[in-house]
């Protein structure tokens, strides 16, 4: 037997797992902030809810992990948190709306395995469900720009509307039953250029001059130019009004209105946002989402009664930003390392009062030497030992040692715990 | 299509699922408090792996969930968090002794659904690898307590080692081959009664003798009594050295050693314990746990190199606990709802005041006059509603709301933090 995990799923160490909790509690915190509430739903859907033609679609049906349950019962492991909210509130007409809800959990993807692509990942997810004013868009934004900036990096979030897009390729030309095409070619500006977009459009019989007003427009400077260059180019679009109250709504320098911006995915409808890093090797979006306001009502067969808007964050693409800002990682949870030398039980007393200070405490379980329990507390990275000895004791004082800097105290209780407490 | 969940799972609504969160958040805390640290390990294992003699047996594996993936690869859900943990040590050889982590996570039985049994649930587990110390046992159970102190419930810590019972037994002519048989039906003393235990032996052919010193033992009144009597009816054993040693680490009133106890499961080696709320409702046992010394190391074909002891929260029971002790259920994670009357900027700023100083916000996202608005607030539980009017803000003034209490205070926006942040 070989003992290895399946092909595409992970372990998070303890320094791994403590670097993604603190980005999940950040999340977590932040979401709670602009009032979302927490929905558990679980890993397990019943396949016809996720093979539904409302749902992500064959792409997505073809990467779902299968399986059978005792009485026969076709399930699949959850692709995404979006489909098990749409049956969460077509189970739950006492929802009152709009239902704000957060969800932070595992998905499952049985696809090839690329670098950065996985079998089971995480998403985070907040969406307003029952509400389709520009209000709501705004406070998803806004709550990505929270984020971020609490967790101190430098960011451009980027917003446009689908449904302005479309509107605005349609008037220059571009054929209606094209335009999802249309929008998949357009998602790859960044990466291929502008004559690289004109030439795949071509493979499709588009013609390429349908997209070369929007991306000129798209390079102006300033929102207020880009704003005002399409009113003047294609005169009043409501879409257009929704875009300008949300840039109203959300006053920050790095929200960027991009009228080219598609996302490429067919279920949004209307304000499409993505937020990339500046200056940092994490080159993937961090956090994206949008407006899709018919998904959800489809399932319930009732359209329009469920616009929806949505944001995710990408727990990986954070956790690894953050750890390329950061120097030291934390190693452990533990914040001191009691050793005890030949104090058994006056040791294990102490490591339980510190506790009830609230300090992390771990302590020697092997009745081992000095030396190795000063080598393990180092090798796990414990930044403090403190060592109980008999003599000590009876002056009722303890020595703490700095393992970072090897500096050493002699204190009483009340300053050793006053000591870790502020460390 | 019927939009259903499948047989055995769970959603948790945003009410159930806070009071979870809340739970959790404790249990992390005091985990981290003991010296452990955080691992995840997927919840997709190969099959081979929890199909292994060393894993959890022919009973379990009837129960696992079984899948194929793309490379046609036997998988399967985990059914605990016990073996992945094998499988994590055999695969880090680096890791350093005693290895001390918890792990948070769902698992998966696709067994029969009565009441309280469900196909996906929580375990909270904290293990100690590499440790075959009394202080470790003891460790353990110091958690568990500390675990139910800070959640103010009343409990009995029930402890015994199934080494000292197999030794007892034996001397007291149980056959060697039949004590598993013989402490499975042991495990049921409380609910048969000793009668019906002595019934129950004789249809395995097992003298009902061999069981009636220990239950008398076993009612006596204090720890220490039990100790002496064991002592003098069976000598010298070394296994009852052990539990004097962790009854002298963990001095607490309610934890009683009970040389009955046996916890039925074939991979204990050592101690065992298992802790039940007294004048609860909740009669099952809230946590629990043991000594296994030889599970980890047969995955490793080195049995006596990886000793283990572990406790076992149940996030199920210490929820609903928590649910009959208190009157009121917090609904939401929201602190304040803010009403704006024909101010949307303005009350769009007052909510991101107020979230920067740290209050869950919520805000009308639909345009809705004040009695739509108080009566959303008022359904979804938020305890407070402040209304932003143009009257007002010309003087600088908000007015709160307390939804409970029907109380109207006029603040200026300081004492209006203030006032929220205290709540």
């Amino acid at each position: 037997m070989d003992l290895l995990q399946p092909k595409g799923v992970r372990d998070f160490s303890p320094e791994e797992k403590i670097a993604r909790d603190s980005v999940l509690a950040i999340l977590k915190k932040h979401f709670e902030r602009y009032g979302f509430n927490p929905l558990e739903t679980p890993i397990l859907e019943r396949y016809e809810v996720l093979a539904s033609k409302y749902a992500g679609g064959a792409e997505i049906l073809k990467e779902t992990f299968k399986l059978i349950d005792q009485g026969e019962r076709e399930l699949c492991l959850r692709y995404d948190l979006t489909v098990p909210l749409a049956r969460y509130v077509a189970m739950n007409p006492n929802v009152k709306l709009p239902f704000k809800r957060y969800a932070i959990g595992t998905v499952y993807r049985d696809g090839p395995i690329k670098l950065g692509r996985y079998r089971e990942f995480y998403q985070c997810d907040c969406d307003i469900v029952g509400a389709n004013s520009a209000a709501a868009d705004a406070q998803c934004i806004q709550l990505g720009l929270a984020v971020f900036s609490e967790l101190g990096m430098e960011y451009n979030a980027y917003i446009n509307s689908v449904a302005l897009l479309k509107t605005i390729l349609q008037l220059d030309g571009a054929p209606e039953e094209k335009l999802i095409d249309i929008m998949l070619i357009l998602d790859k500006l960044k990466k291929i250029g502008e004559e690289g977009i004109v030439q795949e459009l071509e493979t499709i019989m588009v013609p390429g001059g349908c997209v070369r007003r929007i991306i000129a427009i798209a390079q102006l400077n300033t929102n207020n130019e880009k704003l005002a260059a399409i009113a003047d180019a294609y005169g009043a679009i409501p879409e257009l009004d929704r875009v300008r109250q949300i840039l109203q709504l959300v006053p920050d320098n790095h929200v960027i209105f991009d009228p080219s911006l598609s996302r490429g995915l067919a279920y949004y409808t209307g304000v499409v946002f993505e937020t990339y890093l500046n200056n940092s090797q994490i080159t993937c979006s961090v956090s994206s989402g949008g407006r899709y306001d018919h998904m959800i009502g489809n399932f319930l067969e009732k359209p329009d009664d469920y616009p929806a808007v949505g944001i995710s964050f990408g727990l990986e693409p954070i956790t690894d930003a953050l750890r390329l800002l950061k120097k030291e990682h934390q190693k452990t949870v533990v914040q001191v390392f009691v050793l005890p030398i030949k104090t058994p039980r006056e040791s294990n007393s102490l490591a339980q009062e510190l506790r009830q200070a609230g300090i992390n405490t771990d302590i020697d379980l092997l009745d081992r030497g000095i030396t190795k329990n000063l080598d393990y507390a180092n090798m796990l990275g414990i930044p403090f030992v403190v060592f109980v000895g008999k003599k000590e004791l009876e002056q009722e004082m303890y020595k703490l040692k700095n393992m970072t800097t090897g500096e050493e105290l002699m204190l009483k209780k009340n300053d050793l715990i006053r000591q870790l407490t502020k460390a």
